[in-house]
C-alpha cells in the first residue's frame, strides 16, 4: 500500500522567532519514502537538520516576523497491515533489556511513574505478564477516559487524567505508557500521522495522531489506548519519553497558529510512479 | 451498653498560644452522656466555649508557654447495635433535600467535585441509586486505597487519594464523600470515637476516628469506608465538610504533642447505673 | 448615591433540572434596596427561597427542559464613598476574634492554608501587622498575577494561582484570602455587582466581580487584590468560604447558558427620591 | 589539591531483585582518577555496564535475597578552585546553541517549564541576560526555599516548590532549572560528591550532593542554588534532565537501605603517590 501523508501549517510570527520543528517522518522510515517529505518553507530560509537523543529528525530555523509556511506531501510505502499482535510477546526480565530501553522505564514530565506505582501494581499486577498485561493496561485506559478535543490541556499528566478521566490522544498514551512504566515494561511516546485506513471515518478535523510502543519480546510494538484496535497505516514522526520530546514545533517568542491542516490517505499506485521505478 | 472514651493529650508550645479545640463529644449525643466529657485541663485555664456553624462543641483557650495536659474520661449510653443498614433508604430529588444538607453537596478543601465529577458518574451511574449506590462508593473507596499510618499526610485531597491509593481513615473519608457529592448524595464529615467493639483488636495504637454521613430516605447514616462493615460504638465528636472543619486542635503557634492516648472500650454496666434507670 | 444594578440569564435545560440560585443582593443591603432585586424567572415557576449558613438569600427552583430566563433590576442606595481605608485597623488577637470569624481562618475548596503557610509566613512576616500586612499581601497579589478573562480556570486553586501567575477575579480573591488566613487574619470570599463608577470604563464585558473582606478592628472591610485601589459601588451577594460557596447558580443536570449580561450604573437620582429624602 | 571520596551501602532485598546504580564517578573526570573508584559488591556478583544517554556510567546487576553492600574509595585530582565566576558569560541565540543542550530546554519530570512559564518571565525579565540573569535565579531560589532533610519528598517538583517553599538540594535545583530553562537558558541537574572543603562543616551527615549547570558562553558552568556560593571539590556523578534520570539506584524489588554513608574529604598527597607519579 501507498499512503500520502503531509500538512501544511500557517505561522504569523510577531518578531524574530528561532524554531526548532520534528515535522518529518521519523528515520526509521527512510526505506519506505517514495516520495521523500521534504520539508517546503516560505518565505525560503536557512534550515539546520539534526538527529535528537531519541532518533528523531529536527530542524531549526529562525523565523522572521510575518507570516511562516510549512508545508510537505510524501508517498509512504507501507505494509497495508494493521499494528501486529503478538499475544505470544514475553515481557523480559529487567536483567535482559536492551540498555537503551532502561530510559523509557523513568518517569517523564506527563508520566508520573513515583505516584502511579500502587495503582499500577494493585490493578495489573494479577494480570497475565506480558502482552495481555499491556492489554489489559490499553483496555482499562481506554474505558477509564473520555475522548473530546475540548478537553485538550497542555499541561496534563496522567495523574491528572486518572482524576479527571478526559482527554485527547496524547492523555490516553501518558497514562498508559506510566503504567506500563510502573509494571516495567519500558514505553515510549510516539507521534505521527494515522489516518482512516480501514476504518469508518472520523467526524473530527485531522490530526497528527499519539499512540505508544512497549517493549515486549525482544521489540517495540504499537499501541493505542486511544482507539483500541489495530489500525493501518501508522507513519512515525517522532518517538521520545512523552510529549514534552516531541512537540511538532517548538517556537520561542509569541506567534499564532493560522492554519493548520493535515493529511493521509491511502493512495493509488499511479502508472507514472512505476515508470520512475524501472527507469531508477 | 455503656462505653468508657476518653483520652489523655500533652502539649508543649513554646510560648503563649492560643487553641481552639474540638474535643468533646457532639452536642447530638448530650442526652447519652452517663458521665459527661468535662475536659480537664492543666494548668487550669480560662476556656470559652461556643457551637459553630456545624454545631459542634469548640473551646478556646490561650496556653500559657510550657506543658499543657488535657484530658477527659466519659461514660456514654449507646445502643450496642452496629451502624445501621437500610438498603431501601433512597436517593433524595435535590428539590426535596432540606435547606441545610445543600452546603454537603458543595466542594471543599479536600474533596474537589469539581474534578471528580466525570470520575464518580462513569463509576456509579450505573448503579441502583439510594442505599446500594453509596455502599457501591464504600466497596470501590475500601478495595481501591491501601490503609497505613505510615501513608499519612495531611496535605492529600481526594484526588490524591484517587492517583496515590493510600491513606488513612480520613482518606478514605474524602474520597467517598466526594463521590457522594458528585452523585448528587449529601456527605459530611465526621471525627469521633471508634473502639473494637465486637470485632478483632486492632494492631494500631487507638486514635480518633474518621467516616462519614450521608443524607439518605430523610435521616442521616453513618458509612465507613475504612472499614466498610457495620461498626458499634460511633460516638461523634464533630462534624463538617471535611477535615478542614474538625480538627481536634488547632493551635496558633509552635508546638509539639508530646503524648497522646485515646481509649473507647465497652464498659460494664455499674450498679448505679442500674438503679438509675430503675427509677427513670 | 443611587445604583441600578441587573442582570438578564438565559439557560436551555436539556431536561427538567433543579437549580441552587444566588442572585439576590445580600440581606446585609435590604434597607439600602429603593426598588427589591426581585428575581424574575420565565416561564413562571415555585420558587423556595432560604439563607444558608453564610446568611445568603438563595432560591431554589426546577427548571423544565426548554429555556429559562432570569433577570432582575434594581435600585440600591449607597454611600457613594469608595472602600473605607483604616491604616489603623489592627490585627486581632486569636483570642478576641468573634466565634464566627474563626471559621475563616480554616482551609477551604480553593485556599490551601496547610500549603502556603511557608509562603505566607516569609514574605508577610515581618510587614507591620493590621491594615498594612493586608495591603501588603493585595499589593502582593496584584502584582503577582496577570489578569486575563481567557485564563478562566474553574478548579484552579490560591496554590495553582501562585504558580501560574494567571487568573481571573476570583482567582486574585482565592490568594489573598488564604495569604491572609494563613497570617491569622480571618478572610472571606466576596461576590457581587461592581460597576465602573468613577473610573475609567473596563474593556472587559460586564459581569460580576468577585473581592474578599478581612477582620480588622472590630469589623469586616473589603479589599479587591484584582483591581487594588478602592473603588465605589460594591453591592455584595453572597459571602462564603470561598468561590465553592456562592455560585451564583448550582444546576444539577445539562445546560447551556445562552445569554448572561450584567449591568451597574449610577442611577440620576428621581425627583421622587429627592421628595422622599425631604420628607424623611 | 586531591579529594578522597567514596560511599558504603547496605542494602536488604526480600528476594532476587535488579538494580542499576548510577555510583561512578562521571567519565568526564576520567582523567582526574588518581585511584579510581571500582565498586566494591559483596557478594560477588556480575555487573554489566554502559553509559546512558547523557553519558553517565551505569551498572546492572542482580542482587540475591538477602544483603548486598556497595562500597568505593577513590581518589580524585581536582583543581581546588572555586566553581568558576563569569560575570560575563553570555546567553546563546537559540539559534546558536548547540544541537544537544537544546533537550535540556524542554521540561521534565520535577521541572515543569509549561507552568512556571510566566512565573520565570515576570520575575526574570528584567534582569541583565546571561551570567547576571542565573545568578538572579539562584538568588531568588535560594531566598525562597527553606531548606531541611525533614522535608524530603520524593514527588515534589518545582511546581510545589513554588509553593511550600521547602526541599533539600535537589529541589532547589529542580526550580532553578526550571526556570532556566523557561528562560531559554539550557540547565542540566548534577548529582555527585560535595564535601565542606573551604567552607565551615555541616552538622548535617554527608549524603551526595545535587546542584545543575547551565549553558552559557559557550560551555557549562556549575551553579548551586542550595549554597548559592562557589564550593570547592564537585565531582559530578551523574547528569540528567532532572532527578528521574539519575537515582543513584534504581531498584525492581522491595528492599530496605540499612546504612548509607558518604566521605569526602580533601587528602594530603602522599609521598608514594608523588612517586607513582614520577615513574609513571
Amino acid at each position: 500500500m501507498q499512503i500520502r501523508v503531509g500538512f501544511q501549517m500557517v505561522y504569523e510570527f510577531a518578531a524574530r522567532t528561532p524554531v526548532v520543528l520534528m515535522l518529518n517522518v521519523h528515520p526509521s522510515r527512510a526505506t519506505d519514502m517514495i516520495e521523500p517529505d521534504q520539508l517546503r518553507i516560505t518565505p525560503a530560509l536557512p534550515v539546520k537538520r539534526y538527529l535528537d537523543a531519541f532518533g528523531n529528525l529536527c530542524s531549526r530555523l529562525v523565523a522572521p516576523a510575518g507570516e511562516l509556511t510549512i508545508s510537505t506531501d510524501a508517498l509512504v510505502a507501507d505494509s497495508g497491515l494493521p499494528d501486529p499482535v503478538e499475544p505470544t510477546a514475553r515481557t523480559h526480565e529487567i536483567a535482559e533489556l536492551p540498555h537503551d530501553a532502561l530510559v523509557f522505564l523513568l518517569g517523564s514530565r506527563y508520566c508520573e511513574t513515583d505516584r502511579l506505582m500502587d495503582t499500577a501494581w494493585s490493578r495489573f499486577g494479577a494480570t497475565p505478564p506480558g502482552w495481555p498485561r499491556v492489554q489489559a493496561i490499553c483496555d482499562f485506559v481506554h474505558s477509564h477516559v473520555s475522548f473530546g478535543y475540548h478537553h485538550a490541556r497542555a499541561t496534563r499528566t496522567a495523574a491528572d487524567v486518572v482524576v479527571e478521566r478526559r482527554g485527547v490522544c496524547r492523555d490516553f498514551a501518558h497514562l498508559a505508557i506510566t503504567l506500563c512504566r510502573c509494571m516495567n515494561i519500558p514505553a515510549r511516546y510516539c507521534t505521527g500521522y494515522l489516518g482512516d485506513i480501514g476504518v469508518a471515518p472520523e467526524p473530527e478535523p485531522m490530526d497528527f495522531s499519539a499512540w505508544f510502543e512497549v517493549y515486549l519480546g525482544g521489540r517495540w510494538y504499537a499501541f493505542d489506548a486511544r482507539h483500541n484496535v489495530p489500525r493501518i497505516g501508522r507513519i512515525v514522526m517522532a518517538r521520545g519519553r512523552d510529549a514534552a520530546d516531541v512537540a511538532f514545533s517548538t517556537t520561542f517568542g509569541a506567534n499564532v497558529l493560522k492554519r493548520f491542516a493535515v493529511h493521509t490517505d491511502e493512495a493509488a499506485p499511479s502508472r507514472i510512479e512505476v515508470v520512475e521505478r524501472l527507469v531508477a
